[in-house]
């Protein structure tokens, strides 16, 4: 069940503010006595609160009868405060830029109010490994330990390149009209969508027909799959979390920049990129876990490129990283 | 200085065909008496006969002193025969689909016609590997050696999908009115450029600013650069290119299939696919060596992604190719 957090007019990093801001959120299990058996699950880009559901129940990565799970909605995401569903002062294209460490400051006043002392794990796949960094960056004596999936603790020229590109292809719709759009741009998402597509998984993801493991026929269910998906969306909403990711950087408020902000982090981490990711690739992992005091890099063996890990997907991305949970939960 | 050579109605393998066809292309040196010193660079994406200009020359790759160099035209690319340049009954929209397989034909009646009896080397970068590989499959004997550079003998599925997405943005473009435009589709033809962008170089390239080295300023300036170089093409040449490319396989009409028509290729080869390309990746390159009766497998080791080898962009890459050419030129 999803419960809303009224943070009033929330004052974002950047100076601006969203009026009647809520940060919506779904908890499950209960929080024991000394508030100190949290388990925090960001969402991830087109994601919700609920995408985290095949991770959670008996005999799955997190069991309700044991752990207090809560699993937080992006702004920007449609759930919680979004230009699609805002205040009017800053519904629409007037939504002003939203960043990793808004969410995570929003999280945080979240937890406490509801009596969190202690985070044992912050799990996020995707945008939600942007969000365990900033997490563990942030309120170090909170975290004990973070496994940040298919991500980063920055969003990196590349990936920042990536994303300009879906960009493009949904502004190119006129009838997007710089976000005062009357219909949905169509068109436009179609296009991000079909974009996307390209980048999701691994080349041979598609060399090997993998999709079809996924209930994909052919490659041009892949693509049209990913063009109805993105079909749906919100255009605006699309685009505030891609600002929210593209300005990414765990480093961007400390006075010691990323290598700083990182060596800050007490946490125990297990890095989890996954192996064949076009756009959150190993190589930058590596590079991030070298920053740590406690990171480990692990990476998930898969062909499914940036997918590999996603709540839900397929088991053999699952059993990776329900081993890293055991191991990250074990006393 | 180019030349056109005249193909009458020239007949597709499709079936369908081309009125008053015209090959263009440009030739650096001489015959030799025995028709036999011919070097063959079959033009890439975007690019023409002249792109292949850094590579010609005295004390350059390939020195017309020695070499009959005969430099060819893409069907397509806005110099021989093209959507933007064609008899009216197949201008803009109403071009037909073009293989690469019509392209090499096209080549080598043209080649026949200039006297050639041996080509020495078939050299290209990209679509002008493409082109190589058909060569020397669909016409063994007169082949001696091939380099295809940061290409393959097939398009791949994963390559088919990140075309579909640079074509989606154009396309979200409502200007370009299914190819009857009256005005350019700029906005769709910049979106095309910035999703490509973020294809043509490797993560590292970004990571490492190795950007400046090739005169961008930063990554926002490669990102304009792309936008403003597609801005200047012909929507409907880009997508017959594409097309072509997109149907690229070696095998399409080899009663054995791909692996029937990659086993008859005689010809002495040195395949370098770039190391980081993200879309003709060095994998397939590795299978498909495999199946060449004389093939050698040697990596552009470059983090240029995609551009590696492209000519005229640096001398690392050119270095490595100097040394496959001199290698395959020797007697």
């Amino acid at each position: 069940m999803r419960s809303d957090f009224d943070l009033g007019r929330f004052g974002l990093v950047s100076g601006s503010s969203l009026p009647s801001a809520q940060l919506t959120y779904e908890t499950h299990g209960e929080l024991d006595d000394e508030g100190s058996n949290c388990i925090l699950l960001p969402s991830y880009y087109t994601g919700t609160s609920s995408s985290y559901e095949p991770w959670i129940g008996p005999g799955r990565l997190f069991d309700p009868a044991e752990w207090f799970i809560v699993a937080v909605n992006l702004f920007g995401n449609g759930v919680s405060t979004s230009p699609s569903r805002a205040h009017p002062e800053i519904a629409g294209a007037a939504f002003p830029d939203v960043d990793i460490a808004d969410n995570v400051i929003a999280q945080h006043r979240l937890l406490t109010h509801l009596g969190v002392k202690r985070i044992r794990l912050i799990a996020g796949w995707s945008m939600g490994a942007l969000q365990a960094y900033e997490w563990a960056a942030r309120y170090p004596g909170l975290v004990d330990a973070i496994l940040p999936i298919a991500g980063a603790a920055r969003c990196s020229p590349h990936n920042f390149v990536f994303l300009e590109g879906v960009k493009a292809a949904l502004l190119a719709d006129p009838t997007f009209r710089q976000g005062r759009y009357i219909t949905p741009p169509v068109q436009g998402l179609r296009a991000f969508g079909t974009v996307y597509a390209g980048w999701a998984y691994s080349q041979e993801f598609f060399r090997h027909g993998t999709y079809r493991e996924l209930g994909y026929a052919s490659v041009d269910s892949v693509i049209q799959g990913w063009a109805a998906d993105h079909e749906q969306e919100d255009a605006n909403d699309l685009l505030a979390m891609l600002g929210t990711w593209q300005r990414a950087d765990v480093g961007k408020h400390h006075p010691g920049g990323f290598e700083g902000a990182m060596g800050d982090i007490t946490a125990r981490a297990i890095v989890m990129p996954g192996s064949t990711d076009l756009y959150f690739p190993q190589a930058d992992s590596e590079r991030e876990v070298e920053l740590l005091q406690d990171g480990e890099l692990r990476p998930l063996v898969s062909e499914l490129g940036h997918i590999a890990g996603r709540p839900g997907v397929r088991e053999a991305e699952t059993a990776q990283i329900r081993s890293a949970v055991q191991e990250l939960l074990r006393n």
